[in-house]
């Protein structure tokens, strides 16, 4: 099960290596993560999205990164309600044949084309999960030149 | 100068660790950090911004990065040509007063209202750096509850 954690962190050096190598010593990979600014600046949110396979490896680490003294809270939102968006920018091909397909597609989901060169389009999207899948899965048909995904954020309403 | 670099990586755990261990050895705060899938599931796109005070460590730190054996590529975008974009996502206060702040924020920047409380909304933006500046100077007059940031993400054109 995925599980969405957010962690709000002193913003120092070291904390981010310190929290990844938490998670890493336990062989679980983040499958994203988003560090950003808070609206103090000494603090950062990072939200972190990980496959637990196990559980109670899971708590434990929760446990592990509430003893951080850099950590400052730990909440893992994934059994709460809470609003979650990821915003994924991507290159892709274009084509007079494929552009039905990408119209297809920006009638169906919040998806922006920020800039057309004559062979690739940039297009911008943000997106809750159920969407992201839509999106990744549409877009692999067209053909992705590049992609750069946020990995997903969070908040509770 | 606040540098963005882009860093596809093999998606193995530690390699997140290893990165943000690169940079805080050599005493440098990471900014902001995403980190995301891309099409191939092997492989992760980093984007990280950092301010570089010493051109020099920051190039020493390049090169290191382009040697660790899980790095892919490494790209600095910040004398390229480039689109960046963060998504932010913010808890703030709402009142009859405030609401024509609110409504004067969301007719100047690209904002969203995605949930409405008595006393809170939540608004989701997907902006670049300019406009991220002036959309958290005009949430500071309004008052934040909470915050999530994903930090930048970037393509060439």
């Amino acid at each position: 099960m995925k599980h969405t954690i957010s962690v709000l962190v002193e913003n120092k050096f070291g904390v981010l290596a310190r929290i990844s190598g938490l998670f890493s010593a336990r062989g679980y990979n983040i499958d994203s993560l988003a560090v950003g600014e808070t609206e103090d600046p000494s603090v950062s949110r990072m939200t972190i999205v990980v496959n637990a396979a196990d559980e109670r490896i899971l708590e434990q680490i929760k446990k592990q990164l509430n003893k951080l003294i850099d950590v400052i809270s730990v909440l893992d939102l994934t059994k709460k309600k809470h609003y979650d968006r990821e915003l994924i920018m991507a290159k892709i091909n274009f084509s007079k044949t494929l552009e039905p397909k990408i119209s297809k597609i920006t009638k169906r989901l919040p998806v922006k084309i920020i800039h057309r060169n004559k062979d690739s389009y940039v297009i911008e999207a943000v997106l809750d999960q159920e969407q992201a899948k839509d999106l990744m899965a549409s877009l692999e048909e067209i053909g992705i030149k590049e992609l750069a995904r946020t990995g997903r954020i969070a908040l509770e309403p």
